[in-house]
């Protein structure tokens, strides 16, 4: 692996964890991305609509068809928000929490997994590389010409 | 970041790549997705068609989608297989080589770049730990039911 480029393992990485999520979530009719949306989604007190997106990096295109995909499966709900007149929060019903338990579930067993096949060090190193990278990347500090903009 | 799960730093650092390199790929009236088919065809001898999916990661009928959007703009040509008489060797015309070039040397800065302001054991953490990951996931080793598959 050490011959790949950096994005190319990140990239390469992401795919196979992404393809695992969804074989997990497909045992439960579901799907990653309406996993992640639920986790995203406060138990107790809801989410107001408008911080979902931004918090999962998904357009709000995106997000607006699978929040009324999980909507059609009674997974969650939406009230009136108090301190947005025209915004919405979006709350978990009994059953969206129970989906929402399991897909946190999922999520620890292989954030758990890769935690005891790793040394100190080398996670270590993996979240420094991933802060420098997104560092660099916010800072606009990788192509010359992106100072300029 | 350190109290984020490995999975969100996996998905939210490749999420900002994506993003970088799209803007990148824009400044050439191109895409990401151009750029990585572009690099992945073999610019002395062409590439088999069917080999280009695996090593993207992508899937039969998008693959074939951007193909013909880069045969449209002239970046590459169909030949047949001479040693599968119904495949198709993929090859960069003299235009779509410039093109490749370009998409290496902006992948070669956002990894030289990083490079440069990371230690050499962090980066040795940071490819020990995609290793793992890769490894247990393609061994099915994180969930216990994968096993019965």
């Amino acid at each position: 692996m050490k011959d790949k480029t950096i994005d190319y393992v990140l990239r390469s990485t992401w795919q196979l964890v992404t393809r695992m999520y969804n074989e997990e979530a497909h045992k439960f009719e579901s799907t990653m991305a309406m996993g992640f949306t639920l986790l995203s989604i406060d138990p107790e007190n809801g989410s107001p609509s408008t911080t979902l997106g931004p918090r999962m990096g998904m357009e709000a295109t995106s997000l607006s068809r699978l929040l009324k995909n999980l909507e059609g499966r009674g997974l969650i709900y939406r009230t009136p928000n108090p301190d947005d007149g025209r915004g919405v929060i979006i709350r978990l019903t009994p059953e969206g929490k129970e989906k929402r338990d399991i897909s946190r579930e999922v999520v620890l067993r292989f954030n758990d997994t890769i935690r005891n096949h790793v040394s100190e060090s080398d996670l270590k190193g993996f979240y420094n590389v991933a802060e420098t990278i997104q560092g660099l990347i916010s800072e606009r500090k990788i192509y010359q010409d992106q100072n300029k903009d």
